[in-house]
């Protein structure tokens, strides 16, 4: 065990793209579990878009984070110590303790993964959040039929990856989009998509086009911009898109310039009777976890999902992975390895 | 029998709002039906704001009426001659003749009205597509729950007024939003709405905050324009908002100057879990209209239900009256009396 706590806190708040300036790392006393408690030590950290929203100190759906606290996040631990009844030493968990080595628990949210895992970090991705989120957008609002073509961007990330495997599990044409020929490779060859467009590409909304050429019936919505600008005039007549996030605009200090598009938008929705609507995973369905985690953990064990993670070492490169994460330079879902496991 | 049957055409194409230069009356011969026909004879015309999308050369749900053609129309309508063993002479049908008195059908898509309907033009309105419209956009897209705040604009209009009923016979807090203070006097006397607000008053929107003081759950939405823009901040987490008209833009003949609110608007449905859905009643729903049609038939036979017509007389008034619609001029379901009964 360490003497020290590092933990990286939210110096200041971003205007725009956040820098490594917006976060401080700093160390703290390891504290004590009082009776009910247990301490519990960081093995895993993930990193997620949402987070960007976080660092605003602006209305969203969860309160923003202090200037000088601890950024938020969630974690896969083992415990550390316990004065917990349900807690052993040595017990993984998955948590949310933060960007931090240590945390106090009085166990209240955390989940038990047991004494020996044999994925502990799967639980941040695939059979957590980001894979939730993309089975029941996908599944619930998205409603896959057979032969039905689905779009999703951000094709190599946490979300978007696990949409275009379960949608080629039900039936449908995936065409990804992605940052980058060699993301698009791995789609295609790893993943089992259909097709994938490097967003970067110059013709890229023309790509987008003639690759869905009976048009687009689901668009799985988690970047925004100019993707879904490409998405749009190509959205069939009963199409469906769940929102479950817009990394694309995380970073916007203002509106776009004009014409206003709004009352277009929704007249689009209204002309072609389009479902849009957004979702926060735990908020809409936490009580649908079981059935989720039931079919992922068939799907893995039949080999039927592929989940890629990538992986970087020590704490103190949370804040750059952070920003490369919103600039799309991760290649799977982004993990920070913070400690050794016991 | 008269010798001409008499119609309105499509002469122009407008720009912005029609002008009764876009339509012309035209006389024809009365057509004959043959074999496994029915001559129908138009005793109300039914004028709906869809009208205007018709009139444009641009790709919507439905065909647009072509240059010289019968303006469409959802029609009452008696049987004047049959050859076709399922309609006899003098049965009220509810038929799409379109803005004429004389049509020629093959039974095709009609509804057999019998012999002695009580109220025969409540199938163009509150038992008709407007009804229908009002029902399942709230009931299946809204799910109203016993003391959700419900707004819902055109108040007074065909779908609004009785959006509105429904949304008290559920439990809901219902706002109303109309043009002037005689309508919204009778949303509330009449209708039963628990508040009424005039889109004309400067403060509009600052009365729209202070009456719905806990937000609005359901929006119904059916103008869109300035009333939208005042709902869009007032909405509540897991809000739903089905879109059945955008009655404000339908003479809109560019988009709106900047800055550009389409991703605000996406940003907005995503952090606060909101589901907005555009439909098409017929193409969405046909097959649950029984289920309306018992339930709205239940609703007005025990007077929970109050329905309004604005009856205008005479075909060749439908042009003038059908712009006065566009510009929110009738006051309940605009119906034209083209004919008297048989």
């Amino acid at each position: 065990m360490k003497n020290t706590n590092r933990k990286i806190v939210l110096a200041s708040r971003p205007s725009g793209q956040p820098t490594t300036d917006n976060f401080r790392l700093e160390d703290s006393d390891i504290p004590s579990p009082q009776r009910g408690e247990i301490l519990l030590r960081t093995i895993y950290l993930s990193l997620d878009p949402y987070m960007r929203g976080r660092m605003n100190d602006a209305e969203s759906y969860a309160e923003p984070v202090k200037l000088d606290d601890v950024m938020v996040g969630g974690t896969v631990a083992q415990v550390e110590q316990s004065q917990h009844d349900d807690f052993a030493v040595g017990d993984w968990v998955l948590s949310y303790s933060g960007w931090q080595d240590y945390a106090i628990s009085n166990g209240e949210g955390l989940i038990n993964l047991g004494k020996n895992p044999t994925q502990p970090s799967y639980a941040l991705g695939v059979m957590g959040m980001p894979g939730f989120t993309a089975y029941m957008g996908l599944m619930d609002i998205g409603q896959p039929k057979k032969g039905d073509t689905l779009v999703v961007a951000a094709t190599t990330g946490a979300v978007g990856s696990i949409v275009g495997q379960i949608g080629k599990l039900m039936g449908c044409k995936v065409i990804g989009i992605a940052g980058g020929s060699e993301k698009c490779q791995y789609a295609i060859d790893n993943l089992g998509f259909d097709h994938c467009i490097d967003h970067k590409a110059p013709d890229f909304a023309e790509q987008l086009a003639a690759t869905a050429e009976n048009g687009i019936d689901i668009y799985f919505e988690n970047v925004g911009g100019k993707v879904f600008d490409a998405v749009l005039p190509l959205l069939n007549t009963g199409a469906r898109i769940p929102v479950c996030g817009l990394i694309s605009q995380y970073n916007a200090t203002s509106l776009p310039d004009g014409p206003d598009r709004m009352s277009s938008l929704v007249a689009t929705l209204l002309i072609k009777r389009i479902k849009m609507q957004g979702f926060i995973i735990f908020d809409d369905y936490g009580h649908r976890y079981n059935e989720f985690s039931q079919a992922m953990q068939e799907w893995l064990s039949q080999g039927k999902i592929q989940y890629k993670e990538h992986v970087i070492e020590g704490l103190d490169k949370a804040p750059e992975a952070f920003i490369g994460l919103l600039n799309g330079e991760n290649f799977g879902k982004l993990i920070i390895h913070t400690n050794q496991a016991n």
